[in-house]
């Protein structure tokens, strides 16, 4: 997606370690309009398959989900990362390594909100191993619930999250590939 | 608002502690269709007013904030609770008691995406003591800018966090005041 290369060129800061930085506009100060095209960008993909509901895991990549969830019509359900009074019984639990905290995170859905006839399409802003990603499918595999696909804003590609799925043979869409990421210098994947 | 106080009726739960689960269309699971028709609500309370920015705490106000922000056709801001490699320096920070986990957490926005001249209006699916609305206030407040109002979905009046703003002066637009919650028993504001 043009659109969004662009912005990540423009708005986008590389911090050391890889660290591609766009809280400016995808996961801290969020441009909605922007994540509409997005969310339409994923529409376009998806179009003429089946979703029931849209998945994300918390916090970051909810905005662009719930953009999703407008533009597809359904549901969002988004994993949660602690336990709170809010979710009690029947956990469906996927334990990950958050790269962006650096610590182990149990991701948890309440049961009672996914069933096997689901056909679900996972969201996220950003993916770069791929962890927090894994633990939503690995739920929704649990479940017995159906993956359609995996859509992602910008997927660090030189982390190799996304290839891990693609070589699984799910459907990955992702509309920025960051092949290279250093301070001044970010190059996409043709 | 009617629907939202019948599908609180219908779908709620009170939990020991007054608690009261709305997971199924509001913070877990999200119905967005509903998402949408609340937003709309706030849109006609603060009809005339201007907005240039949505501000929540991550996570589960999310959802509501980010569709609010579409509504309103601004950028939303939401503060986070923990320190990430995505944000970095210049932090305006607020302590606050979060009573949904039961321990401090820090509110963190990073002041580069708020500045004096922002008009903001505060958004959250639920206020009980108030504290992470009081966090996000006094982080506006910190920076100099405009509190033009909080939106709340669901209130528990009866915790007294809605009040207490509207004595300070703050047009809290709440959409279901919860006067009394016990197992079987919900019971709203006239």
């Amino acid at each position: 997606m043009k659109e969004l290369q662009d912005r990540i060129i423009k708005d986008g800061r590389v911090l050391p370690g890889n660290i591609v930085k766009v809280d400016g506009f995808m996961n801290h100060n969020v441009d909605i309009a922007l994540q509409r095209r997005i969310a339409k960008e994923f529409k376009a993909h998806f179009e003429g398959r089946e979703i029931t509901k849209i998945m994300t895991v918390e916090a970051s990549g909810i905005p662009l989900a719930t953009i999703t969830a407008d533009e597809f019509g359904v549901p969002l359900l988004f994993a949660k990362k602690a336990k709170s009074d809010n979710i009690e019984g029947g956990l469906v639990k996927s334990e990950i390594f958050s790269y962006t905290y650096k610590k182990k995170v149990t991701l948890m859905v309440s049961a009672e909100w996914l069933s096997p006839d689901d056909k679900v399409l996972v969201v996220d802003d950003f993916m770069a191993t791929g962890q927090a990603l894994n633990g939503v499918c690995d739920i929704i595999g649990q479940v017995g619930a159906e993956l359609v696909g995996v859509c992602i804003a910008i997927e660090k590609g030189f982390q190799g999250g996304g290839d891990k799925l693609r070589e699984k043979g799910i459907d990955v869409c992702s509309l920025a590939i960051i092949e290279k990421a250093e301070p001044g210098c970010i190059e996409f994947r043709e």
